[in-house]
């Protein structure tokens, strides 16, 4: 029995793995056979609206398949998708297609072993406990939002405790909350229980008040118990897939747990890790807040999918595909473009490979992924596998903590959207946003400036208007929320709606 | 490998069956191995308020460790508790108490494989895409409340859609919803769509809208794969135990899925099945709706759990217990007291006998089943041992369709609690509610007579004043709610605040 199989277990179709536990034990071991996998970062170009996907998951399927035929030893890490767009049927599926599909994708797509549901649960535990405190005089206004996995139009903005108090509420999708945030970031189950104390739940004129004065915190982690556990499925060609944890990388982190990567390293030579939406969204978050900030492993390579159609049929929109693959090559990570064809697309080969020549690109990795699968891709990976197994393990990333908020938003404009810092601009009631959050921080005893900046914008724009002139394009600044618990602070960007509640479709 | 085992997988620490598919496997093959077990229905008497438990579950645990330890293949059927309860704190688990416990008590109180979740789901998805009809004109109001699993005080009562519709709705626990009936008396996937089809969404002008007319039924049915797979775990003694679907007897069903109850009596010869709050709630719906209406299995005998304060202590409540006894034995059901003790009662055991001399009862069964378990009960369980092995299986019971729901209501009213037809009054208001109900269901095509009359009220009460003398004791019929897709009439009852969401405790 390998030393990852005493810490997994069938549940159905699938295994789960108690990856806290596992992680743990190798820390105490350092003699245990463990792998030290690379990280392969799958992210993509900006999608045209948020509904379509350019193929990430179908790709980075292929791509395992692809790379496990060429003997290499990889494996997945994917988000679980939100029921909200799986049920709202907006998007389909997130699980792959056709021929780079899971082996189980129905399971996948609908709710998995309810890990997000618990997480759900034990967000609107929270609430309810806040609403307790209010009875009880602890705090006089809730901070903290109630959740939803399904998307609700009406949600978006309620009144509770109607015909008494009246008191106007935010729901949020799961995926989003902070609950999850911590889920995401945290290396054990006491780190939960700690950040869970640290969330501020209300605040009692004026000042804040962490959940840890006056919740016991075993019921929110007694209910997380399973929730935590990374799962194990795979694609239909047999190669291993861990998922675990939301999406959304627009207005949240939108990353895998960073146990599930750190646990598929021990075991794989290659992990490829999807980041999406866009690599202005997944990728900006995996390397500035996974990687700075949070310990998570420096890709070793990177792969950004587009379209054909999303690259070249928009021409004011065309800068964004070339702009993700040089930001990347500029960070000094390797970056394969790879354009994910459609039916009837196979004659544009040629001339995709002659843009991508233009560009400056590395050779383009060009299939019908959905059609063909890891197929398409095998006989096109030498560089990349090349790339994978002679670089060497990339150094530790450098932090942002203690830079001012705005500084460390202009510099994310700059570098991930391609803004420079006099066209970073403040809407109406940012600097207010900005300064009750600085108090805010401060009378909970920390800095606003020592929090990770989470960026929460419309996945489909980088800028206030990406279709403008290179040097016309602005980002607005519009407001600031503090997660104190994750250790994140979230702003609001740019003008295009932002809903952390969509409607159904 | 046994006909079971092809249909059960681990899902981590137990296991989950697929009971829809196990039992169309026995329908297709009556030469098949099976057994034809006999139920012994737990229930309990009135307890004194809500919080405040007799012992079921501890006494199912004790029963059937018992049971095994006598030679006899009994099994227990459970509910799976609310977490409403268990994260609130106010009752504790539900999965049993000290020697009379299941194995892993944290996972059955919270949250299971989430199979509530997925049902929570699922509800909440209906509401979303009942939104989306009025988006479309299809409907003009939602008929259909939302769920949380968690107690709320300020959910009671919410306006969605703040600052533009301001819409009134409801938000309800969880095992109360609809979906979740429709979950408990289903026996086949094929016929949880039919009955979601059935449900009516809302209405157009007055008129009922159905789910079938406007959603994908494969999204609802898609999401409950797992949810409709009942669990089954054991006790630290090692005895079988089933556990599926929610509890509240007090304002909706109460009882476990049919499915779970007919899987154990083909695979044991005896099966208890628990039913509570106390048997005016519990019994009284196992009786009258499952076996009545739906075709559970009438039960072989039957216990019923107080502890001698419950039976004792108040003089104007000491009439219930009695009550309960009899007339379950008035059904020609073998009925045994039984009497759980608790710490410093020992010395009570004589003088409960002869109470129950007095009163004509069978032998009492007395013992502390948290401080024993079931070696507390195997040298008491001669007589319904003998009764259970003995006992032909019961015939089938007579259905109430089609009597008029004032009627039925005074049936009830009458059988259960003691309250002869002319006391059954009505308060202000129940009459207009009954004619838009009838209306209502006459609209959509049926009769509102055809439903099985669901009573909703208070745990603690039966009447509108328990402590009041019997000839003065009365039942108020206050309300009236079709839930057509399960095919049942709500109606609530007594005076008593009968809260479908609590308060955080």
């Amino acid at each position: 029995m390998s030393a990852i199989d005493q810490f997994s277990s069938q549940y159905g179709l699938v295994r789960k793995i108690d990856a806290f536990g596992y992680l743990k034990s190798l820390e105490g071991n350092p003699q245990a056979e463990r792998k030290h996998g690379k990280v392969l970062l799958v992210t993509a170009d900006t999608p045209l609206k948020a509904s379509r996907g350019e193929g990430k998951t179908t790709t980075t399927i292929a791509l395992i398949d692809a790379l496990r035929a060429r003997g290499i030893d990889a494996a997945a890490v994917l988000r679980q998708p939100s029921m909200g767009i799986t049920a709202a049927g907006s998007k389909g599926g997130a699980s792959g297609g056709g021929k780079a599909s899971l082996s189980h994708p129905e399971l996948i797509d609908w709710g998995l072993c309810g890990e997000m549901a618990a997480i759900a649960c034990a967000q609107n535990l929270l609430v309810s406990f806040a609403e307790k405190a209010v009875d009880e005089g602890l705090i006089d206004s809730i901070l903290v939002p109630r959740v939803s996995e399904l998307p609700s139009r009406s949600l978006r903005q309620i009144a509770v405790d109607r015909g008494k108090g009246d008191l106007p509420e935010r729901v949020v999708l799961t995926p989003t909350c902070e609950l999850m945030q911590i889920v995401v970031l945290s290396r054990s189950m006491e780190e939960i229980g700690q950040r869970v104390a640290a969330m501020i739940a209300g605040s009692k004129e004026g000042k804040p008040v962490r959940f840890g004065e006056f919740i016991d915190l075993w019921r929110v982690t007694d209910m997380l118990a399973d929730a935590v556990k990374p799962v194990l499925t795979e694609t239909c060609e047999g190669s291993p897939v861990y998922v675990h944890c939301g999406p959304f990388a627009n207005v949240s982190l939108g990353i895998p747990s960073l146990v599930s990567v750190e646990m598929a390293c021990s075991l794989h030579d290659v992990v490829v890790v999807e980041a999406g939406y866009g690599a202005d969204a997944g990728a900006q978050k995996w390397l500035d807040i996974a990687c700075r900030e949070y310990g998570g492993l420096w890709p070793s390579a990177a792969v950004v999918v587009t379209r054909a159609s999303t690259w070249r049929d928009d021409p004011a929109l065309a800068w964004r595909y070339p702009f993700h693959v040089n930001r990347l090559e500029g960070l000094d990570i390797p970056t394969f473009p790879l354009i994910n064809l459609w039916d009837g697309e196979d004659d544009q080969v040629d001339s995709l490979k002659a843009t991508a020549q233009q560009l400056e690109f590395r050779q383009p990795i060009i299939g019908n992924l959905f059609r063909d699968g890891g197929q398409a891709l095998e006989s096109q990976l030498d560089d990349l596998i090349e790339t994978l197994t002679t670089s060497p393990t990339p150094a530790q990333s450098h932090s942002h903590k203690g830079m001012a908020l705005v500084e460390n938003l202009r510099w994310v404009a700059e570098q991930a959207y391609g803004v420079p810092a006099d066209r970073v601009i403040y809407q109406d009631g940012f600097v207010e946003s900005l300064t009750r959050a600085t108090q805010l921080c401060a009378d909970a005893g920390f800095s606003l400036d020592d929090l990770a900046l989470v960026a929460v914008k419309s996945p489909a724009t980088m800028t206030d208007n990406d279709s403008a002139p290179a040097d016309q394009r602005t980002v607005t600044l519009k407001k600031v929320e503090v997660h104190a618990g994750a250790g994140v602070v979230q702003v609001n960007l740019t003008t295009s709606l932002t809903t952390p509640m969509p409607k159904i479709v």
